[in-house]
């Protein structure tokens, strides 16, 4: 039931979540942002398309990472950006998110790109607004994180080609990460060959082949000859509840080291969407080493913020072919 | 004694307080402002008019919603903002108010936007800055809010045409409402025919009768045939003070609901400054119906914040018109 | 060793110290200055240098005013700005500062201006950027603060020509001022005749002299004939360890007066990095009297920061001529 992203042209008006988008209008977005990466790469990295345009980070999580991210790309397509931490503003006089919303909407403001704990917050709100405003997700509680993903598939493309013939593990706390629920989406949708969740039982969800994954709780099994690995954070906090043992015994369990690169592809690349705890699911020598592209995820991060910015308000029509 | 405010050609250099400004230059403001709710809407909302200015945010109150407006409205007229939330400033490492506006200043500011908590704080700074420095107040303690008193009139204007034949009510706390003060000096010095103040005898000024306007302590009485009603925030502090019961019994007493709506005159409009306390001092039914005017003041509220910056920087010189 | 400074074209790669940075250099950063000043008092206050850069302020120690001005330096040469405050970023997530710089490059960042308690933060995050980055040091621990000193060297020629004929005298907390320390080393490179420090003994750092300055424990024989005198900021927590006795008694012995600059040269100026405390380091009728820059100061320093900016970023190639 996301047809709400889109609106009667079939054309993306909100980006709240990777479930439900067809394959067609993904490839798009990748496509879209490999023409603003050379942008991005510029002297000038400075493009008029959004001029004129009022961008709204709302911001009830505190994220200076992902905000930044989409102030600059915001800022690179010349739109006015306005940073709205929520915890400061008058939500704390007791103003109902959706009259906020309907202010800054009085304010003639065009998109909120909306960060939430609450699992829905965005579809919430874009059920709410009016007509003419944009909501892009940048991560609602442990549900999406639909531009954490595209950048993801933009890397893998950019290293792997089309995505089709991959294996593709996903490491870690599944349980509690949207990264990894918007990850098997496009994954599935993009058509990988093989989606491996891999994680201590305590943080694997019950049913979740149900997405069409397959779940593995040895790490050595897990990454056996796939073509990429996806590690993700370990929220610290995990450690003080009975999910999880020590961050040392995790390490030693599920940390990813050169040792146990090898039972991978030899050419498979090692993702991670950031901020890394060195020595804790990864080792030093693999985040820094041959086979990481955590830093041209970054970058891609960027463009794939500014395509989806673009197309979302009307002002890019992506070519309809797929890069090979 | 407002002279302060003008130039020696009479011209607006601060915008401190309505009172003692002359009803043609509240009419150059509205008309000002109405050249630029065209702006304001417009797919590209930029105009170059105050390129290379710097416009500081000055707030010694803590305020993501009124800055916002000035934000909006500043960049929207392709100025550089500073916010200088003064909290976290050198503020706290002892240097005085007027170290800080001359070192503002010496860095060739333009215009210090500026909320305080003590009334006349922004008299006193104009006081004491250099002569081609400019000073909005946004708010000073309990005294006036200009801007939010042009917007209510823009407002009353765009729905009821001029204001003089019109019978307009302000309810709630009136003794701690600087937007009540400035909209009471507006309306006066506009001419509508009756201005009424409405609440409990704790929250209405002694003597307020010499500003030319009604005491009613009670609802229904105050907002007899009126054509205009002005809400005014409930602060929530003041329930915890002696003032006041609790607010479910405000409610009871002065929050308006459909059925004391009805004892207005029929084409009555409902404002409010915002944020509003559902359920305290106004019914949702009646913020949302179809006789509120609450968002419209909030799109009023940039239009009129761009016009006031735009003419006392001297870039606009207003139609010395009226529009009817 | 500050060659890390350097291009190996001898251009301005990063701005870390004054130390080790030859004379020819800082008059370049002087001459570029000058012609950015008229910039800075324009009407429109905007250059399209650097447009399509993006700067990051990267404050680890809170700092509105230093902030503000290179925040206001680069806006009126058309840069992007993000302000990075980094107690509530990442860094608090335990990611390392290398990698933070790391994913603030990869976002294509080009310049990151830095302020840490550290002292040598801003030379260690020079050594590990990639070559396309540059750093500017705003303040490292009491180390340096190199722009602060670029914009003395200016006001004083500003007010007395060239440098070499003056005696300057340095007075406060030496011990703990990034400040005295980047004024000696430009003073030394410069050529003034004489740099004197006056302070108490438990303020002044052991073994100075081999900075080639003269050392004064009584402000009278400190400030005898000189034609600059640069007064420091006392840091009041300086206070309530053991090295000072109360502001009062402070104030008595090194505290600025009319009287006491008497037996300074009568066309002698006075400077202050500021923010100032009145009545401690500096009488209220000095900081305000005819003889007080400290205001000129604070201009100075946008324009000093637009040019080290600028000659940084390679847009701006200095005229190879002294102004005489």
């Amino acid at each position: 039931m996301n047809n709400i992203q889109l609106d009667q042209q079939g054309r993306l008006k909100h980006f709240l979540g990777i479930e439900g988008l067809e394959r067609t209008l993904l490839i798009d977005i990748l496509n879209t942002a490999a023409s603003f990466l050379s942008i991005d790469a510029k002297a000038v990295k400075k493009a008029p398309i959004l001029r004129g345009k009022t961008i709204v980070n709302l911001f009830f999580e505190p994220s200076t990472r992902t905000r930044t991210t989409f102030e600059l790309a915001a800022k690179r397509l010349s739109a006015d950006v306005l940073n709205f931490n929520v915890d400061t503003s008058s939500a704390s006089k007791g103003e109902t998110i959706i009259d906020m919303l309907h202010n800054l909407e009085a304010m003639h403001c065009d998109m909120f790109v909306v960060r939430h704990n609450a699992c829905g917050a965005a579809h919430f709100m874009a059920q709410h607004v009016s007509p003419h405003i944009h909501i892009i997700n940048a991560g609602d509680g442990e549900h999406e994180h639909p531009t954490q993903a595209m950048l993801d598939m933009y890397t893998i493309r950019q290293y792997k080609g089309e995505c089709a013939p991959l294996r593709v593990a996903i490491v870690g706390d599944i349980l509690h990460s949207r990264v990894a629920r918007s990850d098997i989406h496009a994954l599935r949708t993009l058509g990988a060959s093989e989606v491996r969740v891999v994680g201590p039982k305590t943080l694997i969800p019950k049913g979740v082949e149900a997405l069409g994954v397959k779940v593995f709780n040895n790490l050595k099994s897990g990454l056996h000859e796939v073509d990429v690995i996806i590690m993700l954070r370990l929220q610290r906090e995990r450690m003080q509840g009975a999910l999880l043992p020590s961050a040392h015994e995790y390490f030693q369990y599920y940390g990813l080291t050169e040792e146990v690169l090898k039972v991978a592809h030899p050419d498979a690349i090692v993702m991670h969407p950031g901020p890394i705890n060195r020595g804790v699911e990864i080792d030093s020598t693999v985040a820094d080493g041959e086979r990481s592209v955590i830093l041209p995820q970054v970058s891609n991060g960027i463009a794939v913020r500014m395509a989806v910015m673009a197309m979302i308000l009307g002002v890019v029509i992506p070519e309809q072919k797929e890069v090979h």
